[in-house]
């Protein structure tokens, strides 16, 4: 659209934090704007895309197959950000294999596909109950750090990354917004009636 | 295990957090604990149960019932915390009805179920084509609240609650860290070959 530069207050509307907590983060990592200007756009992608290792590919191990396996490995998203998947596992490699694009293998090459795609990085998606047996099996064979939406919480080294991701706290972060808003319209409510009494 | 009370650098340890935001999380709800004994197992279970709603049925409708929908429609925690999916949705509402446990209704019988099972609390999981569409109708039947699994971000009223769910994001936190501690493993490196060339 031509716009060359952008206002921290811009960014920080869109995203729903504070302006100053946009400076901040810009800050740490040396991203400097001025007050008049603002931010080069160019520079700000340019430097944004380097920080979050977007301009590399990554490779990227899935394991379990089950429906949230293959919902994940048919996430478009995860291709436009050069994250790729490039195998998936599961205990069993011929359930799945005809409902996905990605090839699916049993665990046992798990080692030669890590080793041959460099991966650093795997999504666990099996049952709860084997997730910290294959968490510990990814950690060994060199994976250094793990996307987790079994419904378990990973223990891993501390020099690996781990992601629990709980669906559970994503809608329940909602519902206890949406509580407190209708109470707060009830008492917005209680407020309009007193003041109708009042006159 | 006949445990009564609990630190709050236990429960900092175990969340990942420091203890010191336990406690700024717990006295921002008006929970207090003392320095000597800790904070009352039983109680704080309870004041947490009351203010996440937990111990009250949540009726929920999921629309979409893709590889994602299904996905979270088999999602067991959610029954666990009480978070009741009490029917889905789909375009095509006889594709997926052999594939789930919940009835899977054509979008005409939204209005309908969510009046009756007094719904307020959506999620989302259609394809991003028609995300905007989908809530857009879920506001205008009264769904105060929304998670969106589909990749684009919703925009709602401010009256309403918007969690736009970001898969890539989870992915993109955990390959920033795992880059930054191959880095710092890199330097830690030289510096043991620098300190090795000294001696």
């Amino acid at each position: 659209m031509g716009v060359e530069k952008v206002f921290s207050y811009t960014l920080a509307n869109e995203t729903g934090v504070t302006s100053d907590q946009v400076r901040k983060d810009f800050s740490e990592f040396n991203i400097k704007g001025n007050k008049r200007g603002g931010y080069e756009i160019n520079d700000l992608l340019e430097t944004m895309e380097n920080i979050f290792h977007r301009n590399k590919d990554h490779n990227i191990v899935l394991i379990g197959m089950g429906n949230m396996g293959l919902a994940l490995s048919k996430y478009s998203k995860f291709v436009q950000r050069n994250m790729n998947i490039v195998a998936t596992f599961d205990i069993d490699p011929f359930k799945q294999k005809i409902r996905s694009d990605i090839p699916v293998y049993s665990m046992s090459r798990l080692q030669e596909i890590i080793d041959r795609f460099r991966v650093r990085v795997a999504i666990i998606a099996v049952p709860e109950i084997s997730a910290q047996e294959v968490s510990d099996e990814l950690v060994r064979l060199g994976i250094r750090g793990i996307v987790n939406f079994a419904p378990f919480l990973l223990k891993v080294p501390p020099d690996v990354v781990i992601n629990n991701v709980n669906l559970c706290d994503e809608l329940e972060s909602v519902i206890y917004c949406v509580h407190r808003q209708i109470k707060a319209d009830g008492l917005k409510n209680i407020e309009l009636l007193y003041k109708d009494m009042k006159y």
